[in-house]
């Protein structure tokens, strides 16, 4: 098992100014593992979900490397579902309904099998439940990547503030970071993060691209101007599956291979936005990937003498 | 003459969340002549002042090898004056006062000994102006660039259709861009404003960097993530002042040579941004421009495999 990813498997109603969809397959980690599943042959999926969740979903996630002994399946009860509306600029939404469901209690077991695993990634979830994840691995992975929110900076700071001296890699998006910090300039809300433990830092900006920074080191990749969004949902989530995937193929965690992996996971989440739901993420091939990735190449290279 | 820059000269009051400066000098064609300077030795300006304005800072320039002759003083009468207050965000401002003053009757008149400069920056102005100047040249400059900006998309439509023929590249911002496109994807936007007539389209987007696309080609640059940006005026003149220096002194106009000037631009404005007004372009030298390009090719550079 190259990877393990631990978050929601859930049902999204998504509004944008354009189109509508209802029950759309959605969740964390089904975006992480079905994008992770393009690099790596084995991963294993730690999640609930309700009786109400489809089976012949979770068969097509079997057939592409997803191991489900860490999903469990609740009898009777129903999944967790989030429905939410996007505003016209596309990148920000408001959350209409959430129906925790299944994920009120979740207590997530991570199996024998899957620790031996060098790359976790730990969804955004209740940041005492994410270490009690961390607690359940004999030895610590050799990559820990977490996500999470403001809503957890608001109500668990403490546990959040343990949490993160647990990872290698933390990803917030630009108004998280700048709440986590006090720090409008994100350079330096960068700088105070990392003294609170992670070695790395993501920042997520939407359509406006990702940085990474380590110690006094700064990577920046934009997001690939498309010509329609059909649907943003999940891309912040692929992005992590692309770049977990790519560092748990390559089995290289320095700072530039995590640059490599942050143009793949900006590639896939290019393609998350171009359909509802994970339905692109079905679709491409290694062909596809390839040729989004030689996009970014285009889009960003430059060769420059000194002037 | 190596460069001609028509436009603004004026003085500024800035408030920002952090501090307020009274009358700044500024003005687009300032900061594009100031910033020109740093590579190439003598450039053209074309502008008009009142009497109230410093001629120690004309003689400041013109040591820099801005000719003045192009610069018109208004005896008795006062010079244009901006002011605005900026958002929190730094990326959004509020005009407060718009004194046109001397630019109410602004007919620039371009000195003969301007007519062979191979490049020519047109600043936002009234279009038919700009369209004006143009006319001036009994042979067209090898290179055009003009910006503008969404006021005369709503007052002089007709008369900015008439001059975005005429030139090689138009530099606007992410809203104007779309508000001339109607369009809200910027990939689709700029498809539709290259066909009403420029070569080259820039579309800036502040902290967010700049796009330049051409044909079907398109290049991103970022803006330098900055610790502290004490004022955000004249980033995008400064930003237009390098990109067409690098051009005129390298003088080579293909796509691939634009990439490396709009990263120019990018790194003089990013200057710009550390001091109220054009201090800091009074202050840094070859060396300073040659580190801050090399933290662009850093801050941006990968090397990737097909995956």
């Amino acid at each position: 098992m190259k990877l393990v990813a631990v978050g929601t498997v859930a049902f999204d109603s998504i509004e944008t100014p354009f189109a509508k969809q209802e029950k759309v397959i959605g969740g964390a980690a089904t975006y992480i593992t079905l994008t992770a599943s393009h690099f790596v042959d084995s991963s294993g999926l730690v999640s609930v979900v309700g009786e109400d969740f489809p089976t012949d979903f979770l068969a097509e996630m079997k057939s592409r490397g997803i191991d489900q002994e860490g999903l469990e399946i609740k009898k009777g009860e129903k999944s967790f579902f989030w429905s939410g509306k996007y505003h016209l600029d596309m990148n920000s939404r408001d959350t209409l309904v959430t129906d925790l469901n299944v994920l009120a209690t979740f207590d997530p077991k991570v199996p024998a099998s899957y620790t031996d695993a060098p790359v976790l990634l730990l969804g955004n979830l209740v940041p005492a439940v994410q270490s009690s994840v961390l607690d359940q691995f004999p030895t610590r992975p050799a990559l820990v990547i977490m996500d999470t929110m403001n809503f957890w900076m608001d109500v668990a700071w403490d546990d959040l503030m343990a949490v993160i001296k647990r990872v290698d890699v933390l990803t917030i998006n630009d108004e998280e970071a700048r709440q986590m910090s006090k720090e409008h300039s994100l350079v330096k809300a960068a700088q105070k993060i990392l003294k609170m433990g992670p070695k790395y830092l993501i920042i997520k900006k939407g359509e406006h691209g990702a940085l990474l920074f380590h110690e006094n080191q700064v990577f920046f990749a934009p997001a690939l101007p498309l010509e329609e969004v059909v649907d943003p949902t999940g891309a912040g989530d692929t992005f992590a599956g692309g770049f977990a995937g790519y560092l748990a193929k390559t089995q290289n965690f320095s700072f530039e291979n995590m640059k490599r992996a942050i143009i793949v996971g900006s590639a896939m989440a290019s393609y998350t936005c171009e359909k509802f739901g994970p339905e692109r993420l079905l679709e491409i091939n290694q062909d596809d990937i390839n040729k989004r990735v030689a996009e970014f190449v285009s889009l960003v290279n430059f060769d420059i003498e000194l002037v």
